[in-house]
């Protein structure tokens, strides 16, 4: 799972909630028709506590027409399809195998398997085989050839941080390889040195500068509250894992004169905590001696072939033109980061950018205080660049009846090491899940859809197989794809089901949660969807299922898909409870010490979470690709824009463009009319479809199959063209407070609100391309030829 | 019709044959797997001669496949469906009358109808109300604020162009209105006085100099030869029409630094001769008095708003950010054009600049000779611009069987004028084609799939009523059209049927052809397809069927459907015999003098040309509309492509590209991919469907109607971001000979050819995109799943 090659925020783990943000959490003042949203909330930012989306109740006014859209009255239960094919869900969950599992996951994580290398190429070969071999109908593999990175093979030229003295003598140098706790696993080849994929070479030496998360608010404390009148450029940047993404805190550090950035696990962030459990080899959090590897590379996919395929002969920018980091960066683990913190002179700052080391002030610099004053830090990259292979391995069962319809469902298989959670606990999984569905395939079933498997390469490098492969084939996609499941970690924590959603395919995501049973003896005969509610503290009573499953995020391989392509998506995996043990994400996330007795012994002894996710996802799976309507509910989408234009009245944003001259006449109309059209077509079109008119029920499902695709702009977000989701696609400026409408937060974050004489008008555009896009979806949703007459203004 | 909004070559006339120009027409030595390319040809460049695509063998070598592809052979004839339906063509055809044809077209051409005014509001209303009479299921009217240009109210601010003696007298001045000729109907209000739309307003003065056609390669001869030495910055331009578009000379004339343009028809181009026949009002020629009015917007579509549509709300540009010609451009009659001609001083250019306009000789100036000498050209613009609204009159008759799959046949309605010819004679058609639909809807009868019908807006200011309407539903288009038909101009002649059409869907035009019988009566019981091969002079031994309808080009409201959208087009009109008549376009092209007398008395006594129109255009709509299958030939398709790829061979393109490092390999397996897909298609996979399973149908006629869309690159062509087909958009670049990828030719031509450090890298990755959109639209016709496992280079 990549956490941070996207520069956004929710864009996974902890985050995944933060649609229901802070800013929701209090109430909400919903001007126009809403009369009242109601939030409850609980505990601080670490949690993923959920929040109820209260009654909303809509006056549609100006074209008189009224319409409450009721509370938690869903129009029509997916699940009441009477579907000439028998309902092969319960057979299947009682088919999956925890024992399997188990036995796929030892087998996976023998060996690390990073991408690029030659284990890689035999993990997709391995997978290929077994697919077959389980009975799927074809498969293959599909590889690409796209920029990798590794740390160098040679020990002597390791990437490192050290210490010099006045005379250029190494006084502390940080670890250069892997320390294997003696775990003999971990002594085999492979497992890489400690580096950041894409950083740029280089040696460099310094004053340290300790920057907390180097978020930009950080990164402006630090210029001009803490170190007022300290020029930053040439300084070495020290900061902590967590907050924002790696490549952000990259992007971030650059732009404030950095030459070069170190980032450390700080014990705060990943609960080391002897109360909570013990580090790694004796429990499941961080020993002193873990470095969380990752990309941080800004983009997705190859950073050589933006926009298309990295097939061969494909044209690739140079290097240089790619916007690969400049500075050399390098992560080290917290043992290493306390020698070089504590030495740190200047100012200690606020208590917020304190962590747990040990003997560690947080003082910022710059520089060294005490005996260590005057000494220097240097940097050594040389981590080398090569184009490889990375292989997906793309799997295929025919549909009986719509074979040109696919259901996908996808997991990536590179890992930074073993990477016995990311992502081999998912990998593990989707084993089985074929397993099963083969056997019933060879016992004469076949599903109604196509179903596609995908074995991603690279994801860990920037989602890069998965991207590679939307790109190729979009067209194909985008005509035939009702949706995507993906899979990446499966487990990390054994205390919560942690679901998200494209907002109107939720249902099914929802139907399989009620349909499988909690694996924790405290939660027995309670289903996932319940004791997620209980676990989630939603106020029941007050529940809008619209809500209930988060959006989907942006940190694993569901991007491409959604954001590239406009295919819904679903995706989920089984943590701990964040609340008890509050850290950024799992402690070990992109250690070495990811391994099969990580899993078994601390994670998820029994594999009872394993089997559950495998219940859940096939669940989903055989839903999609069985019913003979989607079961879909078009009008959370709705609801979903609602909340989103809420939130632009609950914030400055509405004044900001009020105050501006713009209206937002256009994008209400807009809205209400999406509001009625998706409750026409949930209410009177699906219900009354003719069951015996499979022509009749393709037109149906097409609409909710396509509803996705028309919120992509075909021109590109502003700042973003390869990103086309009008409403989910994530703001680029690290200013916007949450995630709402990309484009029109950007362009109003991107005005110097002290500039009386801004230019509004990208804002203006942005406000009126969405209006656009949402009033183009609904024409998607009506019957055919149902354009009404509206005459312009002054007409 | 527009054929001077688009900067292209072969968009419509006598260029839309272009595609078989001169330099295909020499025999084709096709490289690589062709053995042999036969064409042959005929007369000069005003002529639209045929040439005959030879024998076409392919010998498909590398993955030991043989491969021929069949001379003459369709691999299925498009009128063997066995379809439940009746086919209510022959009945359709028979009930088409003349009569009322001719009476639609005197009640249509009563009065002016230029966009954006009250009468076209009328006309508008009128369309839509016959059609709800007619029996069209629904009709609305859509319309779009749009930024459209009307010459001056007031003649006293008349737009002119002078002759000013030294003391600053007007010695000679250009009309200032039109002259009716003695034509009570003109004299109606509403005939715009002579003006080019979208001209900047100014008042110039300065020397005045001939630049013929005003091409680039004119320019080029007059600068460097005519008149090296000469500063031609600040002069007046004069130019003839025709050679290329209008817009193309104004951006030629600015890049040139002409002050100001004056363009005028002369006699050569447009065939005025008494041995062909008369000046109108007496015969269908050019009289001294007639003006040549149209749009110089290089864009398509309103020019505020590009890539968007204009509705109420849009985000506007500036008109100073919309990239509208910055110079004065007047369009004057060739009376006022002799007078300032004849008038010029400076070398007697070579015989082809020279026209036909008596007692001048065609010096190039600069400035006046003689008494004459010293005076000055003044040109006074004072148009003004304004947002006005432009309607479309969108109709629907809803399908029985698939009533979301659309087939689609629209026509402008605004003229510049009364447009008797352009575009009136296609809307009196189109009428009648909707009364006998309509009748046939009385009598019980409903289309399998749904019809739309489009009476577009504001055409002639650069296709923005539908261009306007493709950008506002896009997604919607896009998944369900299966084709559009274009009427614009249906007769400009009696000779002739002009046809063009996509590649894949071009059987449907011929199918129409042959089931409806010329009407001239020297080609008695022909059928217009046999008499077309006959006035065409193709060669009938040695005919591939791929090539007998020229490709869709870019001058009328088709654009919006196969360049923005990626939907299949067929279009058509009767012209003309332009061996005998040779001139740039029909005489009296967008004058004042289109009137239902000239339609009648000269160019199609008895209205039999507009019947056997309207009866090819309902052939095609039932056929498309009704067929079980769509009656394409994917085949066609690939043998489109490998003609442009043959050009790339036949010029010095390959050669360039070879002589720079670059690969054709990619290019040439993505083609013979194409070419084995397609046969595979057409000869395997649409003969087995079974034609009672309603979804198998179904998904072969997704196949066939999403193969136009998989050639758009929804990243948009380099230097046109709103043009995204890879094969037939057309290359900006004028240097461009001929038709071919215009992405590749655009990025080649671009290249400064003696330049030895030239940056090739934008030709390596045009070729690249082209080799992956050929490659990734064989994914779209492929059997679900069929991804073939082909290992990259060096695996």
């Amino acid at each position: 799972m990549q956490t941070t090659s996207v520069t956004r925020t929710g864009d996974c783990g902890h985050l995944i909630f933060s649609f229901l943000d802070s800013s929701f959490r209090s109430r909400v003042h919903a001007s126009m028709h809403f009369t009242k949203m109601t939030s409850n909330s609980k505990k601080g930012r670490h949690s993923y506590l959920m929040v109820v989306a209260g009654a909303l109740l809509c006056m549609i006014v100006g074209l008189g027409v009224g319409l409450i859209i009721g509370f938690l009255v869903d129009p029509k239960d997916p699940g009441d399809n009477p579907t000439p094919r028998l309902d092969k869900r319960a057979e299947y969950r009682e088919a999956v195998k925890a024992s399997n599992i188990r036995e796929n996951l030892r087998e996976l994580t023998q060996k690390p398997h990073v991408a690029g290398t030659e284990a890689d190429l035999e993990t997709a070969q391995a997978i290929k085989s077994k697919w077959l071999e389980n009975g799927i109908d074809e498969a293959y593999l599909v590889p690409y050839r796209v920029l990798l990175q590794y740390p160098p093979d040679d020990e002597s030229a390791a990437n490192r941080a050290q210490i010099l003295d006045n005379g250029g003598n190494v006084v502390f140098e940080t670890a250069l390889k892997s320390d294997p706790l003696g775990e003999d696993i971990l002594t085999q080849d492979g497992i890489p040195a400690p580096f950041c994929a894409y950083s740029a070479s280089g040696d460099v030496t310094g004053e340290l500068v300790y920057c907390n998360y180097c978020t930009l608010d950080d990164l402006e404390y630090l210029s001009n509250t803490l170190l007022p009148g300290v020029n930053l450029t040439g300084k070495i940047f020290i900061s902590r894992f967590g907050g924002t993404g790696r490549s952000t805190k990259v992007v971030n550090a650059q732009s404030y004169g950095a030459s070069a950035l170190l980032i450390y696990s700080d014990p705060a962030d990943y609960s080391v905590n002897a109360s909570l459990g013990l580090p790694y080899p004796n429990g499941p959090f961080l020993p002193p001696t873990a470095v969380q590897r990752g990309s941080i590379f800004v983009g997705v996919g190859d950073p050589l072939t933006p926009g298309y395929p990295s097939t061969d002969g494909a044209f690739r920018l140079d290097e240089s033109d790619a916007g690969l980091p400049t500075i050399p960066v390098h992560p080290i683990n917290y043992g290493d980061a306390a020698n070089l913190l504590r030495r740190l002179t200047g100012p200690r700052p606020p208590l917020d950018w304190q962590g747990n080391l040990e003997g560690v002030n947080y003082e910022v610099g710059p520089g060294f205080k005490g005996v260590d004053s005057g000494r220097q830090v240097r940097v050594v990259v040389n981590s080398y660049s090569e184009q490889r292979l990375a292989y997906n391995v793309i799997g295929f069962i025919h549909g009986e009846i719509e074979p040109d319809r696919y259901v996908i469902i996808g997991n990536h298989r590179d890992a930074w090491g073993l990477g016995a959670v990311d992502p081999t606990s998912g990998t593990a999984c989707l084993l089985e899940i074929t397993r099963v569905i083969g056997d019933m395939k060879k016992n004469g079933w076949r599903p109604r859809r196509s179903i596609v498997f995908g074995s991603w390469g690279a994801e860990e490098y920037g989602l890069i197989g998965s991207v590679e492969w939307t790109e190729e084939y979009y067209h194909l996609l985008g005509s035939r794809s009702v949706a995507y499941l993906n899979l990446d970690i499966a487990v990390a924590g054994n205390y919560i089901f942690r679901p998200s959603a494209s907002p109107h395919i939720s249902p099914v995501m929802i139907e399989a949660m009620k349909n499988v049973l909690d694996p924790a003896p405290s939660y027995e005969g309670q289903s996932i969807y319940d004791s997620f509610l209980n676990k989630s503290d939603y106020n029941k009573d007050n529940l809008d299922e619209s809500f209930i499953i988060p959006r989907i995020g942006a940190g694993s391989d569901y991007y491409g898909f959604v954001y590239g392509v406009g295919v819904s998506c679903l995706s989920g995996y089984f943590f701990y409870d964040a609340d008890t043990y509050p850290t950024s994400f799992y402690s070990l996330y992109h250690t070495q010490y990811e391994t099969f007795r990580l899993m078994e012994e601390f994670i998820d002894p029994g594999f009872v979470s394993h089997r559950a996710v495998s219940q859940i996802f096939g669940d989903m799976l055989l839903n999609l690709a069985d019913s003979q309507v989607i079961p879909a509910n078009v009008i959370h989408y709705s609801n979903y824009l609602f909340l989103y234009y809420s939130r632009l009245n609950v914030t400055s944003y509405r004044d900001k463009l009020v105050d501006h001259g713009l209206s937002m006449t256009y994008l209400e109309r807009a809205l209400l009319e999406f509001m009625r059209t998706t409750d026409t077509f949930q209410r009177e079109i699906v219900p009354s479809v003719d069951k015996n008119d499979p022509l009749a029920v393709r037109a149906i499902n097409d609409r909710i199959m396509l509803l996705e695709r028309a919120f992509l702009d075909r021109n590109g977000l502003p700042g973003q063209p390869t990103e086309r989701h009008t409403i989910f696609a994530y703001p680029k400026n690290q200013k916007a407070p949450y995630n709402t409408f990309p484009g029109l937060v950007d362009a109003i974050e991107n005005i110097d609100e002290n500039d009386p004489d801004a230019d509004w008008s990208e804002v203006e555009k942005q406000l009126s391309i969405l209006s656009y896009i949402i009033h183009s979806a609904s024409s998607t949703l009506k019957r055919e030829g149902a354009w009404t007459e509206v005459m312009p203004n002054g007409v």
